[in-house]
């Protein structure tokens, strides 16, 4: 099949490229996430919280990925972190080489640089955007069979934040078997309950992200702030 | 960008498989559909009722995309049609080549072949699969702004199953925005707000989907059933 060896070359050009990335984040101090998840899911959300918990903290820096609109970039730039859209013009996922161009826009002078990715549960999975962590969250109107059936994305999540646990006493859904099969498919995440709209669990993520920072990046800047 | 170029040579390979399609569907008077939505929108929960309330009537196949697992396609198994699990190892959608051989497996003296996508607000919508009409599911948890954030998709939608309007309740959701929103990007879809799981609305989606079928195929098995 050429279509395999197309692919092929597409991920060596975007592994170049995240190479770069991580050389880039590791000259500047720079902590970054890849958010990822369903349209839907709460990504924005997550993150407009998160940034209000540390921005008097931390210096932070946005990188929004969306198909059209800057909705999710106006959402955030309101927070005052800088912010760059990236429009992909209609491509499913970011790749390593839109995020390299938007590191020449978006301000480096932070210690945490968080992306959000294109709404996608499945391709943004097979493109290394040479970000520190995977954060994927996973909302509960979704169903709870979707560890499996989209086990490439949850097999490289470092943090699966299962959103809208508000909705669990309306909806049937079993989270001992989320559990279970994030174990089966990967032992080594950590799974967070949280509504971000209401607030349950938000505090435990905060703190778990200050755990996820690879020594010595951030540790000019302190640890995480104790507020949380 | 030589990336555009492959996507290119891509889409026009899989417009021959399309067109392969097309043939075979009207050569065997095979109405097809092609169902598609985010993950967990409910996709698999509106074909099964759909074909709960249809398969005395019409003789139906399937055939579901998944990235992993036979979970959709053993759900629907149970219900006694004919049934082909295309894994797509990991593809964020299906394509003409996929669906064509398929079609070598799956039962085509059928009146009506119901094609479940994968799970995905993005790729599925750049593959043209050969069938006649697009389905596209949209449930309330995932925010009333997707209209605008995934306009490729719902472009190219026939019609627009508004779908878990239950939770409208419990949730913030402006359902006349979406309406707005899917007149400005795609003033022919139809919306039918349904929730499959309660019942609500699916009467209206069977008998529109009677509406839908392109004369003169299925003439020859009569209209769809008068129980709807």
């Amino acid at each position: 099949m050429k279509r395999v060896v197309v692919e092929e070359k597409i991920l060596e050009r975007n592994n170049e490229s995240a190479e770069k990335i991580r050389q880039i984040l590791k000259d500047k101090d720079v902590f970054a996430l890849n958010f990822m998840a369903s349209p839907g899911a709460g990504k924005t959300t997550v993150i407009e919280r998160t940034i209000e918990a540390l921005k008097d903290s931390y210096r932070i820096s946005y990188i929004d990925g969306d198909l059209d609109t800057d909705r999710d970039a106006s959402r955030i730039k309101n927070l005052g972190v800088d912010v760059v859209q990236i429009n992909t013009s209609g491509a499913c996922h970011l790749d390593a080489y839109m995020v390299l161009k938007a590191l020449e826009k978006v301000s480096l002078d932070c210690d945490l640089l968080i992306i959000e990715n294109v709404g996608n549960l499945v391709c943004p999975a097979t493109f290394d955007i040479g970000t520190h962590k995977n954060i994927v969250i996973l909302s509960v109107p979704e169903g709870d069979d979707k560890i499996k059936k989209y086990p490439v994305m949850f097999n490289i999540a470092d943090v699966v934040l299962l959103n809208k646990v508000d909705l669990l006493k309306f909806l049937n859904f079993d989270v001992d078997k989320v559990k279970r099969e994030l174990r089966d498919v990967n032992p080594k995440a950590k799974l967070i309950q949280i509504s971000a709209t209401e607030g349950y669990g938000m505090k435990m993520w905060y703190s778990f992200l200050e755990r996820l920072r690879p020594s010595p990046i951030l540790e000019t800047v302190g640890p995480f702030p104790q507020t949380v």
